[in-house]
């Protein structure tokens, strides 16, 4: 049974950690911090977890209790786990980031697009990036995994097989991704209430998002070669779920699009290629640890367009953070993670 | 193993059954039927099962075959069950109807509400309520159960408590009940689309409603005696999930109402009385098979007010139909539904 | 052309006083105040009204600029009002109050309430309350009015045929209300986010709402008789709309409570009786200045239900109170505000 | 006084026509039809019409009764206007098409992605495309009108001001549209259901969709030469409300982009330029007669994204119906339609 730590449980990534491992046979969760909510039961917080976790109550972090646990998730904002996963990595207890401190391997990078300096430089070469799709073998034995973010997530799976075959032109790329009010967290801000949300469409950070070095650096790799990235979130009037939409040149118009996507992904637990012609829904994956993705060549001309879809906070997050778990301590990688999403 | 069989799987009780199913270590679906979706996957209707049932296809209903499971559920439109329970039964299966058939004991009663001569009259004798926190003992050894409405679920156990130690007056109760829009089903009507029943609040059938007598009769069983109850169901725009708003007049405002609550569900797995002062939201039991109850005495009048949710579909409906199961099969009554609430 | 003052105009009471006063022609707003907005543009904060109020700012308040319009409208936090309304007064400005700070006759009960002393119990003698469908003459001559809240509104409304023609039991009045979000206000807090509220329905302040001694007062000048109510507010996943379930015992059963209801509103430009057995949607008075009203006597018993739907931030707030301010300046009462709910 | 009537007024555009005509000063609806719904008065069909509309209820279409009116709309499903347009102009009426039925100029064309042979083409070439931001003299003079689709709208006037200075590739134009569930129709289809639609994001008609020749052609025009378009239609869970996210390559990096959309619109009343770095939301528009545009140039790379909401059934159907009726018959081209959009 491995000894859980959560640093920051209070947030959407954190409640959902907690469902996904009260259903988890070989995970015991023993401590939770939060610096605000010291001494609040999370059943109290969260009551979906009452009859789950009526003990278990918020702590202050402390290095000493966290490091006596087999893994550690980070489910924080940016910064936080740059300050503590170097002392628990000395304790000998590995580390699963949700946050993005450990994500990009530039930490000048990283220093610009978060406006802060990088708190554990250090720490980042060995660093894995928890994309099981691409990185399985290093993360097995990897002692500091960096969850990737739910909009990279759903991007890199979409354009994979074209980028890892060289069938697209990586110098125009673009990724047109909804997202679920709840990818901006749980924090009081004006531009989450239902009254501002809700009912309605909009698209933000078109000059710049953070997930975007993010995907690039992802693209970057499996292109082997420079990428150019077009990104444009979008907030969308629903809690759970995102939705990408890819559109890519291809350099080759004789493949067959299907047959590469379901070979690729043909071995993969949690990619489901769908047939030719479908329109996943977000609502298919809601909840469940699931990436299903649509191949299309709109009037068969030389533009392909991806359909990938994802729960933001199950594939996107806490589900594809547990999988890495499962990957580290070699259990099962489906373990704690198989139950279909929720329909309607 | 347990065998189960379903007819009529291509409605939201449907669905559910199969995703609460597909995690029941002891149940495993052979057949599945519907007349207007022959040979079509089940996972091809509802892509939330892609992974779970490949191969799992509708089959037009057939006796034999049902008759050859050890247990039936029953996902259709009134009146289908009473054609052909009586034959399953014959063959030795037990059958779980979640449709409205077999719930009111008065075959003249069903005619009346249902607008149709009652089709199997004579199963009635034998027809179990299947509400497990009123009748487990009557479930255990039952052929044929007749699961709870949604409504009926929520409304009795928030009253039972007080019914069953007559505290309140029982000839002015007062149900005014929230439904979620998926309460009315996959059918295609106008008045279930997104843009008819979003960002809307509306009552109907206040001049009566066909879980009115179902309602009636549990409360007179737990009362011992005639009970007046005026029933006014609300469509809600969510998709899942009844709250309950009861109100009664107490006959004694000495009693600890908050202890009698906790000390009658003490037992209960699934019935969760919450702390004093508590208002209990309908998202905390999404997708979960359970039913969260307060209780208060507003201004310390005589009159007491008790909300009670649940998610219809689950508790309300194909939950508390797999809990009837596992009672009537003497598993552990909480086998494959012990999964927190998906929240947010 | 009527020269209007608006203080606070940042929550959503402000910016539909907005809305309804750019369709409004004789009214001009010339100025509106913020401490925490100043120089912002209303138009920057709230983009539907770009092309409307181009040139419209937020300035801080000051008591010689607002004292030269003719009306001052408060959509302020409570307490707000208390502190300016008396200088305005005195400038000759007719002052229109959409929070609490008038709306209670008794200062020690409003200080109760809302946790702080009165801060003008002087004026209170004066205040008019805002509900022209009881208090019109008064309102023709007032200096100061009380906007109703939004809960009262409907309650009101719903009970006023039956209370004041004595035909119900005032010592056990219930209202079960559903409310949509908007009426939490545009306050950053985490109850009110989008995957808080969203899906999910709940009960709240059960134990005691602020609007329970204000609707009180109102029932009670109705009947003419002290009255008991209870009140439970519920918060319903929509941005706006309330829908009150009322619920009261006949004292005589002989009445035609559709013709009481149709006789009593005839005169009335925004109060519509339904034809008998509707059930009235919220979403028929989105936007609109209008109160639909059905009343019920399920099963022919004795009791009765009355179903009361507004907008809550029209007829239960900036509506109503651009209503008060036609009729204060001898208006034709519609003027501004005759227009269709927008459906769907 | 304009007598206008309505074709098909059982839709969402017929409400919103109805909507939006009771509030214009120089216009009166004298018939409105209806096959399915003959005597049934519109604000039984549609309570937010209660007050409005009290005597006016459904004929079966009659070519001398809709004759006898200076303007007909028809808010019918394709097909329909094909067989009544030609007697209604020989009867020396004006037909506003709202339906997909004339805005083909090739009648080969339209009943490829129809399915069935073009039932009018002679009068083709003399139905105006009814966008007056680029043919409203034209519209001035027209007898036939084929109102744009919702889609059509807000893609070409994001587009226009690129295309019609050729600063853009036409062989590589992306539009990422994402429509509210309205769009759809109020038809009774399992797609359209809350619980389908709801809290869910999908693509739709990918390799497909009838609006993309109707854009293709008006792109065509304002280029001057063939486009090439990759439209991917999206069905968001709102209501109302079209967001076109849209992506072309600069052909010149110098131009200052928001210059030349602040010039391009600056006279047009219904077309909102907003600041450089905006970023418009559907509910901005919603019930408004606007269509709200930013431009967008990522990282100053030679890729631009244009954003560009309307309301789908104003700006997008029945409120530029009335616009083009406006101009038709020389009134101001605001008539009616000069409300700020209802937010929240």
């Amino acid at each position: 049974m491995l000894k859980v730590g959560i640093v920051g449980g209070t947030g959407y990534t954190g409640v959902e950690l907690l469902r996904l491992l009260a259903q988890h046979p070989q995970a015991e969760v023993a401590v939770i911090t939060s610096r605000s909510e010291e001494d609040v039961r999370v059943c109290d917080m969260f009551p979906n977890l009452r009859g789950h976790y009526d003990q278990l109550a918020f702590s202050v972090p402390d290095a000493a209790t966290l490091g006596s646990c087999d893994v550690v998730f980070f489910a924080t904002p940016h910064g936080v786990a740059h300050a503590l996963a170097g002392e628990l990595l000395a304790a000998g207890t590995r580390v699963i980031d949700l946050s993005a401190d450990f994500r990009l391997k530039d930490a000048e990078e990283w220093a610009r697009w978060y406006g802060q300096p990088h708190g554990a430089p250090d720490l980042l070469p060995e660093a894995v990036y928890g994309l099981p799709e691409v990185n399985r073998e290093q993360i097995k034995t990897a002692r500091l995994i960096a969850v990737p973010g739910c909009y990279p997530t759903a991007t890199q799976l979409g354009f994979l097989p074209l980028l890892a075959n060289g069938l697209i032109d990586p110098s125009r790329l673009i990724a047109d991704c909804k997202s679920g009010v709840s990818g901006a967290g749980r924090g009081a801000k004006v531009g989450s209430l239902f009254c501002e949300a809700g009912e309605s469409m909009m698209a933000y950070s078109v000059k710049g998002h953070r997930h975007l070095p993010e995907i690039s650096q992802g693209l970057r790799q499996m292109a082997g070669k420079e990428v150019n990235l077009t990104f444009v979130p979008h907030l969308t009037p629903m809690i759970r779920g995102i939705h990408a939409t890819l559109y890519a040149n291809l350099l080759d118009t004789q493949v067959d699009l299907q047959a590469l996507y379901e070979q690729h992904y043909a071995q993969e637990p949690f990619v489901d290629v769908m047939p030719a012609g479908s329109h996943p829904e977000t609502r298919s994956v809601r909840g469940a640890n699931v990436c299903r993705i649509a191949v299309h060549r709109p009037q068969g001309g030389d533009l392909v367009v991806v359909l990938s879809v994802i729960d933001n906070l199950v594939k996107g997050a806490s589900g594809q953070a547990v999988q890495n778990m499962n990957i580290l301590f070699g259990l099962d990688e489906r373990m704690g993670l198989n139950q279909p999403g929720l329909l309607p």
